[in-house]
């Protein structure tokens, strides 16, 4: 294949490394072009000397500074402060934006890459579950590919390819269930910071991670599908599968399912994000179905993990309302990871804040950015008052 | 979709009815120009009363008188004997051919349907177990499509929609292991007809069935897969699961695994083959993955199940191999069902015949033929000289 050109936002975090790792691997088949990175500056110091990118950026201003001289060595463009990430995500070198960032600050970039007419492999969750329909809207005006580096939504468009939208009758997103699928409405209330990170499958950051043991992720995850598949969230269902060998799956409209399974490995997704439409070799395992055995299939508990829910019922709400709960559950994960809050009350910080707003009818890119920043105010009171609250 | 004009070769066993039962189901999406059968007239000839085909077909002469005054009705043409399969598979008013027959008398009229420009929905396995290295070259040759109708074949297909034929690595056909599974050895060697002829998952013909029990059958539909889609017999594996809910597997050279799923319902491939491109809504209930629940994948044992190595071997052998192997079993499975054979003497009685032959290097049309008269008589032969040693 022709070397592509990319350029990686949030090369530092578990995603962006793990997008080196498969550029190493791919040996000369895709070139990294441009770096960005928040605060990271030692990992981003090694990335730097090693991929000699034509751009580096570094949101701290501060932080930058002190890559002057490697950048300077590596034949590199260093840019730091507000412009770091406009600046990579729309690099003249880069074919393809990697938006590996984390949280809301990845939802600008995303536009400005696609206004600049790269194709984005997306990673960076807020940009499709807060903004997917002005996403995908400019995506198809400026006539480039949103591809998901998700597994599941990875999974989804191979199992889509060669067949006309009309033929998706529905999507079955997997989830591994997290590190709390089996425990008790109380249990799960009080669990630790600790456990909640341990998830059985894979290795992800902590936010993710978290998300993952409420099932928010997996909620956030139908909203993400509604947007990059044009399917309305009642075509959208979530299917436990604890080994995170399905992928996920999709009904047909004649009732044909088509089932994309792997070993749980980030870089198979990631790979195929950079390499589409090609498939190349991989330095993951080949599947063993024998060595699996079995693979079981589970209605998962609404009751138990409410937050699925209230994914759905954004979904509905439709306009802001999904901005409004993925900027507070940053607040409130946040909030939980520094044990402020108990694992049992995001959903109920989650349920008041959406539960405050009114969605406006239609929201501009503006609207949405307002209304995360008013979520987040509202969460971080709702935390404040539980907090002072709890007897210490 | 533009309605479709199809023929059905086989039109009274399993497949064709199946097939009738879709097409009455896609209303007026696909209508039938041609029907032929071997010996069942009356149940012809309820067929050409609803579909009032342009033409009709039956192998036995006589027979074929009892349905004069039936086509007149119909205004239906009756071609009667050694004419009639060629007539229908390459009737001017068909733009697909199913060719649904049992046995190589399918195989001429496969030829025969692609050298008419024919696109072919394939059921018939001998066309491609005996003579798919010559049907597949004569299709490319011709420009047309063999769409399969088994699950495992039609699974494949789907799999691999909108993929390069680089990007396969590896097949998986799946098998349900049949009735015999978990039977000893001593078990399987003298179980009876009925016993074997009682399928845990599919109701097909009484041949197929019993190549089911000794997986044969899935030892020909490796060779099968090995035309259709042009891999070696050494990147086609075999994967037990029993629930025939996962009809076959594709390994990507990334490492990517797609599986198609489905309920296990023959009137799916047929459908997909009858309207191939496109998908269309269909009368098989969705799958329930919960209901479903588990599924297992287990190694199939090629020492209790000898004819599947058989048929890798005849793979590996070539030329006429796999004809004289498919006609062998003919043979064998029906002296099976007389009471003349027993269970595990169908082995001994293929890999004798197959051991007798010595294959030629390339084997054209009339070597595989003149190939499947001669493996005939032997395994007769071999069932005769057991038959009269055994004391009855």
């Amino acid at each position: 294949m022709t070397p592509r050109q990319i350029a990686i936002l949030g090369s530092t975090g578990s995603i962006g490394r793990n997008t080196l790792e498969v550029v190493r691997a791919l040996d000369g088949q895709v070139r990294v072009v441009g770096l960005a990175a928040n605060t990271d500056v030692a990992r981003l110091r090694g990335q730097i000397a090693e991929m000699r990118p034509v751009a580096a950026g570094v949101s701290d201003e501060c932080l930058a500074r002190d890559l002057e001289s490697d950048c300077a060595r590596a034949g590199t463009e260093l840019v730091g402060g507000g412009e770091a990430l406009r600046r990579i995500a729309t690099l003249p070198e880069a074919d393809l934006v990697v938006n590996a960032l984390v949280g809301a600050v990845g939802i600008e970039p995303t536009f400005e890459a696609i206004k600049a007419g790269k194709d984005v492999a997306i990673a960076n969750k807020e940009s499709l579950v807060a903004a997917g329909s002005l996403i995908v809207e400019a995506a198809e005006e400026a006539g480039v590919s949103l591809i998901p580096i998700d597994s599941e939504h990875s999974a989804i468009c191979q199992c889509i390819r060669g067949e006309a939208k009309s033929a998706i009758k529905r999507i079955i997103l997997t989830a591994s269930g997290g590190p709390l699928l089996d425990m008790s409405p109380e249990e799960i209330a009080g669990v630790t910071a600790e456990r909640a990170l341990s998830h059985p499958t894979w290795k992800m950051g902590r936010k993710v991670t978290i998300d993952s043991a409420t099932l928010l992720n997996k909620g956030f995850e139908v909203i993400e599908a509604r947007w990059l598949f044009g399917i309305g969230g009642d075509h959208i269902e979530v299917v436990i599968e604890r080994k995170s060998v399905v992928h996920s799956l999709v009904e047909f409209v004649d009732g044909s399912v088509c089932a994309l399974l792997s070993a749980p490995d980030m870089r198979l997704p990631i790979q195929y994000a950079l390499t589409y439409p090609e498939r190349v070799r991989s330095q993951v395992a080949s599947l063993d179905l024998e060595a699996v055995g079995t693979l079981a299939f589970e209605k998962p508990d609404r009751k138990r993990f409410p937050c699925l829910q209230l994914a759905y019922e954004a979904l509905e709400l439709g306009s802001t309302a999904p901005a409004v709960l993925s900027a507070a559950d940053e607040v409130a994960v946040e909030a939980f990871l520094d044990g402020r809050l108990k694992l049992g009350e995001i959903y109920s910080v989650l349920r008041e804040v959406l539960s405050l707003r009114r969605p406006a009818v239609a929201a501009s890119l503006s609207e949405l950015l307002e209304a995360d920043r008013w979520a987040r105010l509202k969460a971080e009171e709702l935390v404040a008052a539980r907090y002072g609250s709890r007897p210490s």
